[in-house]
């Protein structure tokens, strides 16, 4: 993996892509899939999210202070729906689907190996949790993997439909 | 423009479209492009956005706590940008770009004509907005264009590129 600036990062989130987001919590690390996301701040890179109390990293985020948000491309499109449809209570989702959990330098929470950027984050704000389930995270180091070149996204609209990236264009603007 | 039920608006956001954003203060209607939204709340649809306090649509939506995101196909990408790239200081953006706004059912701002969707929203919390500039939106009324069939979004990478949506794909999932 290759560091990547976090002036970046909001490049990455921006597109609205579905995510994984992993965490760990007494010796067990686990990974939930995740689409209630949007970037706040360019840098330090800020990013909303929303987190049901019902997923089981609920818990594990709020009493670390901690996650890793991994960005998958469409070849995992397959995996990131089976992690949607499974609980960490019930399994380990790293071993069951194959996933390859890697250290980071900045959190506890792993990488994920096979996403082709991951963003090591902490949480820095719970004042809406109790109403909205509503996070506020700091992405404190970035990665990407040079090996997956012009990953495509997918993009969730409910229901298992998903939406991957098409065609790039490229228009005239001072819009950061 | 049709009715959509409002249990169907995640549909539209949850993927991560660039939007556009209208609001009327004081006698002028104006438009501004966004990308940093996403849903907090299936139903009723609950949506979080940062507006920029340097964007003239700021006091606007603070002033009258209403608003339309209006999400355009890929057709309008050009107009997208240049509405992004200009203030409605300056100039009446409808005018200027071609733009048509509507009357919708709840609120004052305008839904734009050749926008796929158009969701008239209230201000529901502005707790974060002195921190973040963030602000949650209550959807009271959605509206699709029944004319735009299988739109294509448009997803914003930063400085003017574009990702089209490609290719849908549908797996087997409990998600919602």
């Amino acid at each position: 993996m290759k560091e990547l600036p976090l002036s970046k990062v909001y490049q990455l989130l921006e597109p609205g892509p579905v995510v994984l987001l992993t965490t760990a919590h007494k010796g067990r690390v686990n990974v939930m899939t995740m689409s209630w996301h949007m970037m706040v701040e360019f840098e330090p890179p800020l990013v909303a999210c929303v987190v049901s109390g019902a997923n089981y990293s609920f818990a594990a985020l709020l009493a670390t202070g901690e996650c890793v948000i991994a960005i998958p491309a469409r070849k995992l499109a397959a995996k990131v729906v089976k992690v949607g449809n499974s609980s960490g209570r019930d399994i380990d989702k790293f071993e069951t689907f194959g996933l390859t959990p890697i250290l980071g330098k900045r959190v506890t929470p792993p990488l994920v190996a096979e996403c082709f950027a991951n963003l090591e984050c902490k949480v820095t704000d719970t004042s809406l949790v109790k109403k909205y389930n509503l996070l506020i995270l700091e992405v404190l180091k970035a990665w990407t993997d040079p090996a997956q070149k012009n990953p495509k996204t997918i993009h969730h609209h409910g229901y298992g439909k998903f939406v991957v990236d098409g065609e790039t264009i490229k228009l005239k603007s001072n819009m950061r």
